[in-house]
């Protein structure tokens, strides 16, 4: 693996760049693309960030950023952690990757060289230093582009992965004039009325169990239907059950087709949630895991409170 | 005004403390309160936080503070705004107060001294650099304080008096070891049963108008008496109806004992919440302003949805 100066001077040693950023993208893959696509231009480069497509609430980190004639030559990725996180970029660049930033210690991205830093709580937070050390001019869009990976990827600084040096690393692009106004109420303040509209049914499909020990909220195929919304409208809502006072085990159920339901438990007080999972054929980590189960709402979700009932007993 | 190094000296050469919080108590007036207790008595004074109660989910603040048994002869209060904040101790203690220190630029407070910086975040971000210059030692416990009043305070870090110092005084806390994991969770993912159902109750209520432009919850005093909840679960519902996209007046309508309704008003986009409200008796800041309008739920409402559709053609 290469140290953080040896990319710096890769860097600055090729050109005509790909940047390559992961499908479904999320703000650190975007805010690391654009970043890094204005810290080359910086220092004379050709440079141009690939996508699959920007989602419109992320429109602002490419404002500055003019799209430029080149033959590629050099192709980095960022924030990507495995193939076929490329999307309907996979085919045409896999084996075609010079170089891989990234901070998921799960990496298994196929790239000649690669840099990868598990620690950092956003690979945004990994281009700050990267930069630092290409000497870079810490510009208001390329401090925007950094802020909006690092707040994104750790809950505006409420995620465990916030360490110090996260704070410290926000704290200098709050001298370099980043927006964190704008940032934070596009990110955090933010939600579609599909969303609220979800919300609302998951709200009213809650239940308690276990003497309130354990809440399950679910979706069905019908309530998307209804809405007009789909998965991408689902993100967060497994959370809301295990935010519930008392709550030991908070249950999302979610219906697919096939006549089966995809469930999310998240767990306090160090009840284990891959061993209830484990139950159902499922697994993951000790917080928050994941099973299938077959059957209709009224039988899944009876299933799953005799379950929690006896796994608390 | 006392400076700073002031403050310290003061606190030095006094002893026998009455340390005053704020009544409706917050993260910030607590964690304060506590942190001062502990560094006074690091030095060999005695100290004690006199509150109108702590709340269950502030509980962990106080958990190495024993009570101590002494005669007052120092008042010092901390995030008290105003005498009438101190709530049911004020009589005891208005007109005895010997140091107020506050960041609310608003301060009307009556104390013999006074330390108000109104461009600290929190109160708990000026008793880190207080700290500093009494060479407290940051134990685990008092960073804890400091860090809970600095983060709900800031709402994690979200709001807009979060300064780069801010961010860097809380990168010294986790120096020093607070637990943030802990903190972040009680203060930020954790809601009572009561406001769950508040919260649905809320989401159920919502209706647009002015093509979407306009959002408007309400609750009445049914409702509550219904969800046997009160005005202590109503925090952070005015928020709700102005993230919705594509929302520029969010308004939220509280039933209130005699005929008439709260209304809290909160604007994206410069619309002027404060000029909307005027329109019933009302004001407030440019994006955050409220009014009473008497009259039933129907009539209050339509009257508020007629303006919203005017105030925005
Ligand atoms: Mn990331
Ligand atoms: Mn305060």
């Amino acid at each position: 693996m290469m140290n953080l100066y040896e990319v710096a001077r890769f860097l600055e040693a090729h050109d005509n760049y790909d940047i390559l950023t992961h499908a479904y993208p999320d703000g650190d893959t975007l805010g690391s693309g654009f970043a890094l696509c204005l810290a080359l231009r910086q220092i004379g480069k050709k440079a141009r960030v690939i996508t699959t497509g920007v989602p419109t609430k992320f429109a602002y980190l490419q404002k500055n950023i003019e799209e430029e004639g080149f033959t590629s030559e050099t192709v980095v990725s960022v924030d990507v952690a495995a193939d076929s996180l490329l999307g309907s970029n996979m085919d045409k660049y896999i084996g075609k990757v010079d170089l891989c930033i990234d901070h998921h210690g799960s990496n298994t991205f196929t790239a000649k060289e690669k840099f990868v830093d598990k620690y950092a709580a956003a690979n945004c937070e990994i281009l700050y230093k990267l930069f630092l050390r290409m000497h870079i001019n810490f510009t208001k869009d390329i401090a925007d582009c950094l802020y909006t990976g690092i707040s994104t990827d750790t809950g505006c600084f409420r995620y465990t992965n916030t360490t110090a040096e996260t704070m410290r690393v926000a704290a200098s692009l709050m001298d370099f004039g980043c927006n964190t106004a704008y940032i934070n109420k596009a990110m955090f303040e933010t939600k579609s009325k599909n969303k609220i509209q979800l919300e609302r049914a998951v709200y009213d499909s809650m239940t308690y169990c276990a003497d309130g020990r354990c809440a399950i909220i679910y979706t069905t195929l019908d309530m998307l239907k209804k809405l007009n919304t789909g998965d991408d409208e689902m993100e967060g809502l497994a959370s809301i059950p295990r935010q519930i006072e008392g709550v030991l085990i908070g249950i999302t159920m979610r219906e697919k087709e096939g006549g089966f339901f995809k469930i999310s438990v998240r767990t306090n007080n160090n009840i284990n949630a891959s061993d209830f999972c484990s139950q159902f054929g499922g697994g993951g980590h000790p917080a928050a895991a994941g099973c299938s189960i077959e059957g209709d709402l009224e039988t899944v979700k009876t299933t799953l409170e005799k379950a929690a009932e006896k796994f608390l007993s």
